[in-house]
């Protein structure tokens, strides 16, 4: 049934040799791998204005210059991805990039970084887009947590089917969303243009500003920038990318940054043109919207496009995630089971475990997730900066053709990202610090996880170690309960192995019924040795296991392997499994982990 | 560490001969085991004058005819059940006695019901307890419920420590009260002899009464019946008597019934007298003791002792619960785990599940559990029933000397105890009407799980089936995921076996693994064959299962057994299991649960 289940929410398993075709086309990786750099015009600009409204609404203009700051800081990370791109086309992501040119510390910086950013990417992204809805329908205000949950879960199925579909699925909103804002931007130029609009709403560009600050406008910078999270998205997930990957990864990726500046400048400019104060209630988009067209259909196209991509910006999530995990899990940084694919060959471990995770942030942050947004900003621009900065090592070291050019194109990527983390760290430090307490932490466990597996692997490669012990004969132990069928199945079986001695131990909680049993099995099994172990305490597990302790001892002397054969009731039903005492589960568990035999069960199903 | 906090919590484990030891003398035993039933004395007048007031306070006389009807129902049943302790050394109660006596399902019912009534009583009396004391501290109203379920984990620690030293700790509260009530009943009538209270508080005896039914005198005594529970406890729990214990049960049978009829008369009495009216906030006991005393030291004694009886009177249920459930287990009625005595000889899996399945009646009934009280009195009025009419058919049957005189004591408790039972369905339906449900329900329960037992031990018998099919060779298929030290020792092992045949199986995932491994293997272990199962949809336990079934098919043609070796890794620490896929262990679950091959684990322990 479960099964079924499985099944039908996800669809029927794939062939691994299905791989290539679940690969997106450059249409629909814009679509997919775009929602989260898009979904920030949403709020970048509304950013820059609500730290410049603490001056004064005549301090708007700066909206311009900073806005152009943002523009530039955009060209250069979209220019320095580009390289990254052919330089690492296998994926290259800040984990690979930093790891290799600047080494493992940075790498696992980088890395860790983003592993939870991309958990506050679907917790905040979702949230915000959950807040859109329930503006709009206050009804729904009570829900707000459910809500988001639920579209978590839908987002995980989504992933869990497969990139296609999901990215078929994905496709329309992303496109609708960029298409209601181009039209947004036109009509509202052309407002300005053909004087629809007064000048006068906005102060001029220069009007001097008392009480202004480099402080203050760095913050607003800072701001601003949040909106160019989910940039380094494309160049992540290289490998999902239809031949020829990296080609079509850099074009997706310039169309991206063409239509994200386009948006972003266009919002701004209006923003700044229509003298749009922020409000608590109404976002400056929807301000934006209402001047321009009122309260009529369009302004609905827009807000509703609006919350959809809020939410899809998620699944940005849901595609890097699982991938930079694998690239951890690869390094050993992280469990082996992120490597594993799933049924719909996406590797659904990392798939769910996102899923997962944002739902507690969730729940814990009761769906206020705006708080957390300079958190993640944070965690997306200290691994922009260290892949940036390995990529200049790397040309500084390999010096290729044209490397002064591709050298100054980094530096400046590096540069900025480092200006915008540490205006971060200088002006929202409030809001920052847990990255000083996580990443140590995720560092840490990268490297405990690291040194576990490489202990196992120098365990278990057979060149390093001494040669195994060679086994010159079996000892079997049999605890028996009873003389029953499956005893006598079990002796059978034990017979069969042609073991060198076989001992059939009892534990009784009474002395008589001890003498009781030696009785019974003298007549019936005379030429097999039976242990009585009285138990005085009514455990079965501690004279056992001290038993066996002792018979471990005399056959190690000679090479003698044990082996411990356990009878073991499987019931006809689940529930039945309450009526016995588990007593086989639990004497095979204590031997396994506390013991160095060998444990065999004999299964016995019960028929009815 | 977990071990550490139980031998602190619980005591040292006790032998199983030091069982004598924990066996309680008549003194300890009159208090662990009447404090249920003494306890009753506290609500069990104040039942009768509750429905006597919803006619007038003029009716209140009929409280003494009432309350005389209720003496001559308690001198009924302390006659009936010292015959049953005569009669039943090993412990009688009314399971055993109904199920010789009237046959198995008669047994059942009564079983069931005072099964489920020992829940009720430990949640009802605790409930109550607690009740008392936030009475006395209202600040401590919100926490009633977790105050009460602190009590049950108190009272479940105790008598999981064992039987001595609960009854050492809950003797002083046991006699203390009683001690305050007869304090108490012996001022009240030196005040009344001595003429301190008006002869014009209460109506005489006699005066006629308008409205006055039959139906409502019947539910009236039926209402104050409810002060009869908990009588049964000490014919359940013989074994737990010193030797003799028939005789010590019997005297302290007696000694219980004498203490409470005292007890009960001299409250229904002085309420008369006083002219008592019930009222939601003030007990009827209290109001006694306030105008016998007013608000000095003794007032709050006399509340402080009822308020510790009524939570200890939960004690009863932990002593009668765990005996009634070994004999149900014994006669394979419910699961064998309840017959294991644990460490300090108590029968503890009873003693956790009443505890535990009355925390879950607290929380689910939020601690408001007085409309349980005449479900409960019903739980133990019809197991009184069944188990005199027992009673009945044996002396009819078996017709010892003076089984004349034996028989009419028994025919009078089964006729009061019926009418009772009546009187409840009758006068309080709608909070008795669950009876109905779970009687049949957990009598069907019953009924499967002996069915269970009966077709195990049926396919278990040596006798009655056909000889085990003899084992002629051994097939052992050997899963490997690669060429390490692991891998090396299970193939040793199964070598040591001397195995007809040794079948190595490997599952790729991809053409060119299983490739390279075949050739790296033919190097390696050019003697052992190699299968390689190509696995398209990357899994491992279904192309395996596949092939052992095909294997399998084959072996059991020529009665050859089929041992799947499975290498598994033990990682040093708990929490390294998540860095390990746990593939062997779901093989090994599959393969048991599935087919019918044995399973044999070969422990690897890593060391660091």
């Amino acid at each position: 049934m479960v099964s079924t289940l499985k099944r039908w929410l996800i669809g029927r398993p794939l062939k691994s040799t299905e791989l290539g075709e679940q690969r997106l086309n450059k249409k629909k990786a814009l679509a997919i791998l775009s929602s989260d750099a898009l979904s920030s015009v949403a709020y970048g600009p509304e950013q820059i204005l609500l730290v410049l409204i603490t001056i004064s609404a005549a301090a708007f203009w700066y909206s311009i210059p900073i806005g152009m700051g943002v523009l530039v800081l955009l060209l250069a990370l979209i220019l320095s991805y580009r390289q990254i791109i052919f330089a690492y086309p296998h994926g290259g992501g800040a984990y690979v990039v930093s790891k290799q040119n600047l080494g493992t510390y940075p790498g696992l910086i980088a890395g860790g970084s983003l592993l939870v950013d991309y958990i506050l990417t679907v917790a905040v992204s979702v949230s915000a887009g959950t807040d859109a809805i329930t503006s709009a329908f206050p009804a729904l205000h009570a829900h707000t947590v459910s809500i988001a949950v639920v579209f978590v879960i839908l987002i995980t199925i989504l992933n869990l089917r497969g990139l296609t579909e999901s990215a078929s699925i994905l496709a329309y909103p992303v496109y609708l969303f960029v298409l209601a804002l181009f039209i947004l931007i036109g009509a509202g130029l052309y407002n300005i243009l053909t004087g629809g609009v007064s000048p006068g709403l906005h102060a001029p560009i220069g009007t001097p500003v008392a009480g202004i600050s480099l402080f203050l406008l760095l913050r607003a910078f800072a701001s601003g920038s949040s909106a160019l999270t989910g940039v380094e998205a494309i160049s992540n997930a290289i490998p999902n990318f239809k031949d020829p990957a990296p080609n079509n990864a850099a074009k997706t990726l310039m169309a991206m940054g063409a239509i994200l500046a386009l948006l972003f400048s266009g919002i701004v400019f209006l923003a700044y043109y229509y003298g749009i104060v922020p409000k608590a209630e109404v976002t400056v988009v929807s301000q934006i919207a209402e001047q321009t067209f009122g309260r009529n259909f369009m302004y609905f196209f827009i807000q509703g496009t609006t919350a959809l991509i809020l939410i899809l910006a998620a699944n940005t999530g849901y595609s890097a995630f699982p991938l930079l995990a694998v690239n951890l899990a690869k390094d050993k940084f992280i469990p082996r089971m992120f490597t594993v694919r799933g049924d719909r060959l996406g590797y659904s471990n990392g798939i769910i475990i996102l899923g997962f995770l944002s739902i507690l942030l969730i729940l814990a942050s009761k769906g206020q997730t705006e708080e957390l947004i300079p958190l993640y900003a944070v965690g997306v621009f200290i691994p922009f900066t260290l892949s940036q900065t390995g990529m200049m090592i790397k040309w500084i070291r390999q010096k290729p053709e044209g490397w002064v050019l591709k050298l100054i194109i980094n530096t400046t990527g590096a540069l900025i990202s480092f200006t915008v983390t540490m205006m971060f760290f200088l002006t929202k430090l409030a809001q920052v610090w847990p990255v000083f307490v996580f990443l140590p932490l995720i560092v840490y466990l990268f490297n405990r996880i690291k040194k576990h597996y490489e202990a196992v692997s120098e365990q278990l490669r057979l060149t390093t170690c001494e040669p195994a012990v060679p086994i010159e004969g079996n000892v079997v132990i049999l605890p028996v309960a009873g003389l029953t069928h499956v005893v006598e199945h079990s002796l059978n079986y034990a017979k069969s192995l042609s073991a060198d001695q076989i001992i059939a131990v009892f534990v009784p909680f009474e002395r008589e019924a001890g003498a009781q049993f030696e009785e019974k099995w003298s007549k019936w099994q005379p030429d097999v040795r039976l242990v009585t172990l009285h138990s005085p305490y009514r455990s079965i597990i501690q004279p056992l296991s001290k038993f066996i302790d002792v018979v471990q001892r005399k056959a190690s002397e000679s090479h003698y392997q044990v082996t411990v054969i356990i009878p073991q009731f499987i019931p006809k039903k689940g529930w039945h499994n309450i009526l016995h005492n588990q007593t086989s589960f639990m004497i095979r568990a204590h031997l396994l982990y506390r013991k160095d035999v060998i444990v065999t069960t004999v299964p016995y199903h019960l028929k009815k």
